[in-house]
């Protein structure tokens, strides 16, 4: 029988072995105590099994709070528990309630995070995957060979859709590949989400008809259910190509629902991820969690960027794109969203450690607060990234390009 | 204009003011340079505010990891921040986005945690809360001036449809008032959920039929939205009278779409909590959690128990009770679930602390393990219940009840 497969990072007080025993049984066929029709035939078929721990050594202090009683050792190991799939069958929220819920709250661990998972190939045959990934998104883009540029419509709330529509009109101008609604931006009192939608795809249309090129538009439609699938109507019949989801927000099975469309690609924002993981001992990694929105169809997936405005380390990123490019099923193709105080700057040290161009590369202020206009401030991306290929130095790309030159004057100094 | 107000527990490297205003800043109209278009008519009407900063004290290690520079002092303060309705308008997803989105990201914190979060009357005119509730839940299940006694079907997955049909009519024919599925189980291999339904409602239309009470079982409809619609129609249409929903494994969006339904009372089980919140410095407190949930419509919401089997303190189980039981908008009532290692035991002490039976109290193991089996497992919860009310010691209620007193003798040196 197939079997899926969880690797955690945790921290005990116990052995790693007995920890992750209990884990292993509150997660399948155990309660706190004995009770009748725990079988042996039962236990053996539906229980969860510990395949591996690998010890990692011995602290002194708790992670986190909340040991069963206190201690002066902490262990840390890798433990991988399997499950059999007759245990879920194929259920989205079932899996992530039995691969990360009541186990954050297990006294036994100081320390509790899922690192990967492993899913059968049967998983394959019954979850389609995104529909785009990155060759869709590169075909309704028009885009070959270099990432997406990208940007977030700024400031990210109070504009018009009038406003909103007159800054795509000079971002597709200028070439630029992407605008996406902030993920504070739903339907405001001053710019309705239908309204926002004529206005832009007005521009975008008629952009497209002129040039051949459609810049793709991530409209947040993220909201209830119902709700969502009317503004994703919208947008299919407004000529649009792309909406976005907040994924945390609105959840998988709202979400899957929306990616079952296959009409749009999706947009995947991850805002509240912090939470899930900036604790190092506490909560998910991106390995994990971008393999759980691949299976619901998600074709753009936030990764944060090289030396963002955020907390996130540097390694942490490039771990995060390189697991979006990781084929799952030998496909499941998401493109890996870079966002988060980019300028051009991060292409460099981008290309360096990824050695790809395989990305949605994301400026917001990089590119509206570019000090010769939004224009030049799409030129300097497209420059940055084509210079980092060719392997020119920053400095180099910025003597040879003027407008480059200009972002490295205002924003290289931070 | 009516405004949300949100109140963080932060630490910070920087003065707190200076921390919350960049809070309110990434959270509304700001991003890390100044673009063309953030006017100050824009900034009055769409930016975030801070309320108010009240300094908590300081310490010399961070919370949490990520901090923009390593410091000798971090500050916390209890800041509350505020947005204008307009923001959002009625949108739970986008709202959450902005109470708990990037800003866990935020360099400039090393903690933020959601306290809690205060909605404007036009919510409630909005979004009808919780169809059942306290009142609704014991009409269901004939229970008055006492709490539901309930229990999780253990072993939590493995039983067939029968073998639990046959626990339910045992767990009947004690007088249970309330029975659930176990959070991982949604349609197993030798328990699909149709049959599982089949099999249990038969027994509990039966019992009904013969003497007036209708049991209240659970069942988890977890899973993709059309799914969940389909399992939903398949209770109501065999009489049931409650299904469960993981709510943060299947999301804000389908469940609110379930319990729009409003034909039956929804369980909400908050399994995956414990990431959000076990950390002092991260994340979300309950009272802030269960806020949002009501506003969606559940009507019965975990809470974990008093000396409970997980990590969780005491006092942030009574706090979580309190939560619930404070009116929301007038109502909204939402009935508090007490779960986790629960043997009767704790009755005592919750009764103590709280001083209210409007809670669903719910033992697994307590129930099934009984010494004399799962009919005096629930007569003993019953007893416990009766004599913490009656101002009874634990002592005395053992000496009172003999099937309590075995409960005793079997859990209470644990």
């Amino acid at each position: 029988m197939e079997r899926i497969s969880a690797t955690y990072y945790i921290e005990t007080p116990f052995s790693p072995e007995s920890a992750a025993a209990v884990l292993a049984g509150e997660q399948s066929s155990g309660t706190f105590v004995a009770v009748p029709g725990e079988t042996e035939e039962l236990k053996n078929r539906f229980a969860a099994r510990v395949d591996s721990v690998i010890y990692l050594g011995t602290v002194s202090e708790p992670a986190i709070p909340g040991a069963v009683s206190a201690s002066e050792q902490y262990h840390r190991a890798r433990v991988t528990v399997s499950w059999s799939v007759e245990n879920f069958g194929y259920n989205l929220p079932v899996l992530i309630s039995t691969l990360q819920g009541n186990l954050y709250e297990i006294r036994q661990f100081t320390g509790l995070k899922l690192l990967d998972i492993e899913l059968p190939d049967s998983y394959a045959d019954h979850y389609k995957g995104p529909e785009f990934g990155i060759a869709g998104c590169r075909e309704l883009t028009s885009v070959q060979e270099r990432p997406l540029i990208g940007t977030i419509i700024k400031p990210s709330i109070g504009l018009t859709p009038e406003q909103t529509a007159d800054l795509v009109k000079t971002l597709a101008e200028a070439g630029i590949d992407f605008v996406k609604d902030d993920e504070l931006m739903g339907s405001t009192a001053n710019s309705p989400f239908d309204k926002r939608v004529d206005a832009v795809m007005n521009v975008i249309n008629r952009h497209a008809d002129k040039t051949g090129k459609k810049v793709m538009y991530a409209f947040n439609i993220s909201g209830e259910i119902d709700e969502m699938l009317r503004r994703y109507e919208k947008v299919v019949n407004s000529g649009g190509t792309c909406a976005m989801v907040s994924l945390n927000s609105v959840g998988m099975s709202a979400t899957k629902k929306i990616c079952d469309q296959r009409a749009l690609a999706i947009h995947g924002h991850r805002n509240g991820w912090g939470m899930m993981t900036r604790h190092p001992l506490l909560g998910i990694e991106f390995p994990a969690y971008q393999k759980l929105w691949r299976l619901a169809g998600v074709d753009q997936i936030h990764v944060n960027g090289i030396q963002n405005k955020f907390w996130e380390s540097d390694d942490s990123v490039v771990q995060s794109i390189e697991a979006c490019l990781k084929p799952m099923f030998g496909g499941y193709s998401v493109l890996p969203v870079v966002s988060s105080g980019q300028w051009g700057g991060q292409a460099f040290e981008t290309y360096r450690r990824t050695k790809t161009v395989d990305l949605l590369y994301m400026a917001g202020g990089g590119i509206l607060a570019h000090p010769m206009g939004p224009s030049a401030g799409v030129t300097a991306l497209q420059q940055a990234w084509k210079a980092a290929v060719d392997g020119l130095s920053l400095d180099e790309a910025a003597t040879t390009y003027p407008e480059f030159g200009k972002s490295v004057e205002k924003f290289g100094g931070k």
